[in-house]
């Protein structure tokens, strides 16, 4: 009989994440200084990040070794199964072999818990006491909230309204862990009051709510800022993705044609398709596809260039595709993919043509996840059905021009804490968003004179 | 470094259920016909169950083929890991090893699949169109409803009213499935339009559920009923737990000296004991503890003796501990475990003294939850919490003795979707519930009479 799953042993699980900044074409441009215009140092992250995950951020080692603890606590759960998806193909009546690298088998559900128990770490070695940091869906929180458990970290997290409102169990899991969870923006800091004040109503963004975050880190002592994606040392984390992905193919004996991800921020992605780009740059043939929100199409709509990455301004500004930091997407159920921005790295490698992006409706999304649900049992994350579309568009591909294609795609997270989305797909009350480029205009606009990028 | 998790090959996965009626030293009287008094035969069940499950529920062959379809079902996530506590160990400073038989890795999140998908496929191979079913927690009415929407069938679920409304994700995960779901008692069925007429606000019950589920059965054509505990067959589905447990302990070099189960309907403990219970029976020296909720103590202070599954009056005797069919339990979180009686199997080999009945007070077991929630990371169902609880006791002993034993209890489900408990708890809204034996006197008493056992 073939097999369903592809597992490899705890020996076999990666001890070393990969930087892909070792093997860029070309190598990403510094985060700016607001104030200045040049090139931030470490020094001018210090009341953000502790000094090990700083000097991590700017590391063009391409080897970096994970520490002890931290493979301790990837054990409980890694490596993770690469599945082959049997009844979908069936389903999809397509030649193509669907494989499924299975992030969701972390205790929070998602790939988050690779970087945030990385993060609590480091935070714990530099000496810091508390974290502050924002969420979107809900899975960065709760993955940051056992992280800091773990670690005997204190943790407060701000999550964007429109999530937190839709998903009180999100909240609920953060307490079982023992963090402390607010709706963004909050009335807690000066950054959530000056929105409350100007759109009471807002449904609140990922933008505002690392505004809050940030401020609190600055503001309070013994406490620094923690963010689940678009950083290079978070991509760098989730790296142990497509590093075990990559063994268990080669176990396989086959290499895969095309590699998938969801992109909000770009972590997931990144973490599965970075060690498949170092193969791409030395001359694989493999395409990598990148699948983001029509109603947040940062890497297909978006300009490449120098912005901030929140709302208030307060960050550096990072060299990426972007909306606009002033960009507030529509309340999408995939929540983790409403970011205005793309990871630095992420944004390089797509500008250079490594990377395709694609962009997916949200009706499509949705029935690429019930059909996922309904013939292979587990149900995605909202943001992972995006993944799960651009599979399905591509095994129509391979249907149509008959070819027996392998496509790997990064299930991200189980939708089961996000059934509400579900609910109103089934029950007809879901609609696509349109994004006018006049909207899109204004948003970039509006983001006053920020260098650009050639 | 020491192994996190024992994972056995595909290759390694059981192809046979284990009937322990092969093996008790005291056979299980037979189930009696309300009516005559006299064992019910297989005619008896042909309106409510298809005639091959009733062959199997009949059957005492030691070894039953799992059929091919099944097997390929449960290889998607099956088998499951057995893993070492080695973080909740450190916590309790026991010098104890303990291990967790992981079932919550399914797709519905519970044991409730191993049956679900047999019984589905067994109706179908039967040419049944329709099953209705009950549910307590949602764990069982979201397991087939996956399984009914694998094999084709419709499905209607009647979910116990006080958990259709504290988990409506499980009814919205049952329709992302494609099966319907009601509150119970309902509008739809004569037995549940009397409980409304008489106790309109009842929280509803199992036993309420189960009348209106096989009415629905019997007077709906090409529809079947099916049962997700207590009964044999149900049993029989799910000793692939302690067959998988048992390789594993095998591969491992040592045996458990202690096995724990929660036990509602007996399902998931019968699982994870009957195969070690097989042991037990040829002279190992192996412990095997049911924990039950204080709220329900079937096994601890029912007594034994025949009486109806259902409250109704509907189903045959079965002999069994029971604290009387019209016994309503108090609106525990743990809602898989609030039922009046306990599996025939299960109650026939603690009436012979193989397996030890131990109850627990909800409080107990949330903080047996919450332990395990944050040094384990994976957040327990409030059922499975029980059998922490249990094993905390036994962890606790073993430090006070100053002895190494071995324990592993089957953590029969995640609880992710069961998070309002966790959250009263750690609010300190909840209180433990005290059953006076004046009401279990009562409830006893209100059986009418019922055919005693000695």
């Amino acid at each position: 009989m073939a097999a369903y799953k592809h597992i490899l042993s705890e020996r076999d699980m990666p001890r070393k994440w990969y930087n892909i900044q070792a093997d860029m074409p070309t190598p990403m441009r510094p985060p700016l200084h607001p104030g200045t215009g040049q090139p931030i140092a470490a020094a001018d992250l210090e009341r953000v990040f502790p000094g090990n995950l700083i000097e991590q951020e700017m590391s063009t080692q391409r080897w970096i070794d994970i520490p002890e603890p931290v493979i301790e606590r990837l054990l409980t759960f890694r490596p993770t199964p690469l599945r082959r998806a049997y009844a979908f193909e069936k389903a999809l009546k397509t030649p193509a072999k669907i494989y499924c690298k299975d992030e969701s088998v972390s205790p929070p559900g998602s790939h988050k818990f690779n970087t945030a128990i990385a993060q609590a770490f480091y935070n714990k070695e530099f000496g810091i006491k508390r974290i502050a940091t924002e969420t979107g869906a809900g899975q960065w929180g709760s993955s940051l909230a056992l992280a800091c458990q773990f670690f005997g970290l204190e943790l407060k997290v701000y999550m964007v309204r429109v999530s937190f409102e839709q998903k009180p169990f999100r909240k609920l899991m953060m307490q079982a862990w023992g963090a402390k969870c607010v709706g963004s923006p909050s009335q807690d800091t000066a950054a959530g009051r000056k929105v409350l004040a100007e759109m009471p109503d807002t449904p609140g963004s990922l933008a505002i709510a690392i505004s809050e975050a940030v401020e609190d880190a600055v503001t309070t002592p013994d406490t620094r800022y923690a963010l689940g994606s678009v950083l290079n040392h978070v991509l760098l984390h989730q790296t142990i993705i497509g590093l075990e992905t990559q063994k268990q193919f080669k176990k396989l004996g086959v290499s895969p044609d095309v590699v998938v991800g969801c992109a909000g921020g770009g972590s997931n992605f990144a973490g599965i398709a970075f060690p498949f780009l170092r193969e791409k740059i030395h001359g694989a043939n493999v395409r990598i596809v990148a699948a983001e929100p029509t109603a947040c199409p940062t890497l297909t709509r978006g300009v490449f260039g120098y912005d901030f990455g929140d709302l208030s301004g307060s960050t550096p500004l990072l060299p990426m595709y972007t909306l606009g930091h002033k960009f507030i997407p529509a309340a999408l159920h995939a929540g983790g993919l409403r970011y205005h921005g793309m990871a630095p790295l992420v944004s390089q490698l797509t500008k250079d043509g490594l990377v395709e992006a694609t962009s997916v409706q949200q009706l499509e999304s949705y029935a690429a996840g019930v059909l996922w649900a309904r013939t292979e049992g587990f149900i995605p994350a909202p943001e992972t059905t995006h993944a799960i579309a651009a599979v399905v568009r591509e095994a129509e591909r391979a249907r149509e021009e008959g070819v027996e294609k392998n496509i790997v795609f990064c299930y991200s997270g189980h939708g089961i804490m996000d059934l509400s989305g579900y609910d109103a797909y089934l029950g007809g009350r879901l609609t696509n968003y349109e994004l006018p480029q006049s909207e899109i205009d204004r948003a970039i606009h509006d983001n006053g004179k920020m260098p650009p990028i050639n």
